[in-house]
């Protein structure tokens, strides 16, 4: 990067990308497409369950949560700093996640989540690591 | 940084800062040293509790945890990845922490924590985000 204005087009970049992630996320239909804003070896860190590590992980894990009764998540992003060589960047954000209880009522859990991002050889954006926790209830 | 054997004296001085914190933070007696290394802003986001934004408000938060009846913090650090020009970075490890029951037993829950790490104008690294959540039970 050689400057403010190409470090701004370069979180303008990540902030599309991640809302293509977070569109493709929340229709939850097309696995492979919400696999793709990930790294071939990205951890992702959900709360009481154990890490998922790799593609093939992860692909298990959408594929299972996608057939979860009443699934859906929502994704937003509050923050974005990137690295002043525009390679590495965070972002800080939120989700809900809803799923049927069992009387088929739905249940939302809302959460507080960190993404990792690295830019590719590629130029692409994709995350490396993804953490996220529940928040109190209001 | 101009090369590889650069970005590896930066992360190794990032990781000797890392376990500086972890001495520091279970030791749990200076509480101006713990918040010493985190940037003014920082945001921690621990499981359950409301986001923790700040110098002020991580004292207090802080403090409190310290009075907690045989509160002790343990951290480790699995992976630690830096950008290439080595401003900003992120460290993959587990922490635990253990309080006393109503009964005054000791309780250990054990974590998974990320924590992105910026260099100051210093050059001295600065934790501006912390998150974890609970691992499930072995």
């Amino acid at each position: 990067m050689s400057g403010k204005s190409d470090i701004d087009a370069e979180k303008a970049h990540l902030l599309r990308r991640d809302a293509e992630w977070a569109l493709a996320a929340s229709e939850g239909r097309d696995v492979e497409r919400i696999l793709s804003f990930w790294t071939d070896d990205a951890v992702v860190l959900p709360p009481d369950l154990p890490s998922i590590i790799g593609k093939a992980a992860l692909r298990q894990y959408v594929e299972s949560s996608l057939q979860v009764l009443g699934f859906r998540i929502t994704l937003s992003t509050d923050e974005a700093v990137l690295s002043p060589d525009g390679q590495l960047a965070y972002l800080v954000g939120n989700n809900a996640v809803t799923m049927n209880d069992p009387t088929g009522a739905p249940v939302t859990t809302k959460g507080r989540a960190v993404t990792i991002w690295q830019r590719g050889t590629d130029g692409e954006w994709r995350c490396a690591v993804d953490i996220w926790n529940v928040e109190p209830r209001a």
